[in-house]
């Protein structure tokens, strides 16, 4: 008699998997790439000094003579045609729109330091732009800032193939870079919903978060090295070593400081090898107590192998549905979750999920699920976490909160705010990254309200505060965000904060409006 | 027919495994508390001061009413008596000597804050100090700076048994917190050779590598949080959060600044869950070319269960027999690698290490081996390589170089410096994080020489500066090397150093002599 190989799936994880008939309504699209969102014909977003109050700081504006210093700096990389200026000055969510007149589209360093320097000889305001796919509007100007895209510095400089490490300019796509670096056995340590968009400088000066924080852990241990500039000078703490404590690890200052301390030119960045075996599995949970506890369950079981743990309630699964006609692989439940696994041996992997959703299932935890190993299925389960941004900016205008909380409570605002505001509100969603204590809280309506706003702010940050939360746990602070910074942070934390932006940029020209209060 | 079992060690294994009879000269005995390495009787350690060019900053010296003040402030923790000061104005390695004559031992933030606000508005040098482990001079006085001691601040203030998540004061001993978060089953993210006595706070302002670097990263991405004084005010940046993108992560310039710009006084800090399996392989290599061949082949089959990768070279393991009596449980190699898994599924385990050894034997990278699970022989084989530092100090005088390089270069320099060197070296010898190219380079002599240094310095620097390395991967840089910075660092990031130093400390009484360039 041959031996009995170990049950590794429960049978039922058999039922409505991906791809099986029936299970999904429509086939799913390609992945949507942030920043082509928004149909033509859509209504022009009002300026942003139009709608919020903040006035223009005192730096020069761009003159001919500007113009043609940038010409002889970048040839062929100044951006001055009105209609091809009207994208790079309005935000991914369509609520932000600055002015701006020029855009730059520096390939080197260089020529990004020789922009810096003119721009800080004459007192000109700068926004760095990368991919624009920024929650917060960090990545677009208020008034006419110039705007200095990395579009062009897209080139890898260099992979070690042996320690993973890779060093690129600052312009290059992350979906580029996971290709570049798969096809070499490794993975990027990040990895976001608009990977097909955003650049790794954009990245890295926002600190991005992401779907794979949660085994990879924040960027400021993976990125090992930075070039940065600000007048022009060239900081270069671009080292691709794993450890250096010579002196103050000055690259960290940079890390999400949002292009108002410098702009980061080039990055070198830890890659982890690539996982021989990856496995998706998308569960329904009969409550938010069981979602809690199918976490702890799965730490346990799953231990180093697991990669992801991301909910979303049963309104951001029919707002998927209806705006995206993705089709729920499993029974209709109050909440999903997905659980990914990555390792070294796929038999040892399976191993592991199964036990972990033979326990889940058979102790209620978990009412229906489904799973996939092959990439094409694993894609489409994640797509359902990754597109409920695109699916709610689909519903209307949507008012977006990123809050660290203590992961007990983390579902106790949504409640809240949807009792608060009855039928104010079109939709009020809970989603994101349960195993990192991160919840994207999303209100959306008809339109924007100013009564619907009052309504939830300042309460939400309020409330976060009472809980001792972050009230940006990783989209930043940008433009939207930094007057309400003090919610988290101490006065004596701003204004060291405020004392390096001063000593960095003594000009302030570098993103001007953006991260700091507006008061100081 | 029952099924085969996969074969999870090969039998070789099993032969000289630590206990067994006549693999192990002597039984080993507890490791080794730093600062407790020499004997009574031995000689007086030359003050730092008349050895080498240093000279005091016009700092104001305590007086009586200073005492008085700090009596009030800490009642019964001001210290004066010389006797019970000459231990901590003496570094580990006995080679710098500082002659203050107070050290004040505070039990609370508070105290310090006070302490601070004394010193500052009277212009006193303070000289932080936690367990005084380190190997750069950092956490010992020049001249007469008061120290402060964190040994009285050894709370743990919260541990959170979901997250991990541990907040204690900055005078808890690593080894005890070890203990404290492992009855909770998790472990520290770091571990250190030093553990039995050195503090966090030491940890986290040193940028404290270690044992588990190659697992769990720097402490710039497990630290979540810290609180901060310089002057006297408390900088509140002790969140408990994973992800926290409110502004400028502040915390970060403090992590690896050695106490120069703010006294670090509470740290939270990310504890991984214990793993419930950990196995040790202690391995012979006949060249450095196979061990460099072991770590890509075992990084590629352990995976993500691999904890370290640790390696040392014969002369090493002769210097451990020699001075710590502790024999070595595999035949004589040229090289011995120390491999470690950690993970959640004992069985799986063992069957990935075992098909591991089995491939490294097969194919000659490796021509003896043991390997140990349980905890007791895990600790002794660990004590082979924990317990070098040690076993060098014993050696004679130590001439220290702790250099990050690239993997493949990382013995030259041994080989290169035994050649440079011949006789008028006792040992020259190389171990360390091999896996994260951290090279420990060490020289011992009969007594310091001048011409003996005169040979190593500034060669070793320039060498390493050839290679694009750092010349302090992990021990940072305190007093002894403050004027090699720049090997590593171009002069815009030194210049940035002092402008922060200037900007958080501006009087500069914290740690002076320490961490930045003395010409500045």
């Amino acid at each position: 008699m041959l031996p009995r190989r170990p049950l590794a799936w429960p049978a039922w994880l058999l039922r409505g998997a991906p791809g099986a008939a029936g299970s999904w309504g429509r086939p799913v699209g390609p992945l949507a790439r942030r920043g082509c969102c928004s149909a033509p014909g859509t209504p022009e977003v009002p300026l942003t000094r139009e709608r919020y109050p903040v006035r223009r700081l005192p730096f020069s504006t761009v003159s001919k003579q500007d113009l043609a210093a940038f010409e002889r700096i970048v040839p062929g990389g100044v951006v001055t045609d009105p209609e091809a200026l009207q994208a790079p000055n309005v935000d991914w969510l369509r609520t932000l729109r600055g002015c701006s007149k020029v855009l730059l589209r520096p390939r080197t360093s260089e020529e990004v330091s020789h922009i810096l320097r003119h721009c800080h000889e004459r007192n000109l305001a700068v926004n760095p732009q990368g991919g624009n796919t920024g929650m917060v509007g960090g990545s677009v100007p208020v008034f006419d800032e110039i705007i200095l895209s990395t579009a062009r510095m897209n080139r890898v400089l260099s992979f070690h193939s042996v320690s993973g490490i890779l060093v690129c300019q600052a312009g290059c796509v992350l979906e580029e870079l996971s290709r570049y670096v798969e096809e070499r056995d490794f993975i990027m340590p990040l990895d976001l919903g608009a990977k097909g968009s955003c650049h790794i400088g954009g990245n890295v000066a926002t600190n991005a978060g992401g779907l794979r924080f949660l085994r990879y852990g924040s960027l400021h241990g993976t990125v090992l090295g930075l070039e940065v500039l600000a007048d022009g000078t060239v900081l270069d703490c671009l080292t691709s070593l794993r450890k250096d404590n010579t002196g103050y690890d000055l690259k960290q200052l940079f890390i999400g400081s949002e292009g108002t301390l410098g702009i980061i030119t080039t990055v070198s960045i830890l890659c982890p090898p690539k996982p021989r075996a990856v496995n998706v599995a998308f569960l329904g949970c009969p409550g938010f107590a069981e979602v809690l506890q199918t976490f702890s369950t799965c730490k346990g079981m799953l231990g180093e192998i697991l990669s992801a743990f991301e909910f979303m309630d049963a309104v951001c699964m029919q707002l998927v549905g209806r705006h995206l006609h993705l089709a729920s692989p499993v029974q209709e439940s109050p909440f999903y979750v997905l659980i990914e696994t990555s390792g070294s041996n796929a038999g040892h992997d399976a191993e592991k999920l199964g036990h972990f959703l033979e326990h889940a299932l058979g102790s209620g935890l978990v009412t229906d699920g489904t799973m996939a190993t092959d990439q094409r299925k694993v894609k489409m389960l994640w797509a359902l976490r990754e597109r409920i941004t695109e699916a709610l900016s689909r519903d209307g205008y949507v008012y977006k909160y990123d809050l660290s909380l203590p992961v007990e409570r983390l579902y106790d605002i949504v409640t809240d705010l949807r009792a608060r505001l009855g039928p104010h509100a079109k939709h009020v969603v809970g989603y994101g990254h349960l195993g990192d204590g991160n919840l994207h809280l999303n209100v959306t309506a008809e339109a924007f309200s100013p009564s619907l706003l009052a309504a939830l702010e300042p309460h939400v940050y309020e409330w976060t505060a009472g809980q001792q939360g972050s009230v940006s746990a990783e989209h930043g602070v940008g433009f939207r965000k930094r007057d309400v910074l003090g919610y988290s942070k101490p006065p004596g934390a701003l204004q060291l904060m405020q004392q390096l932006k001063a000593l960095l940029d003594p000009k302030g020209i570098l993103n001007p409006y953006k991260t700091l209060p507006s008061q100081a």
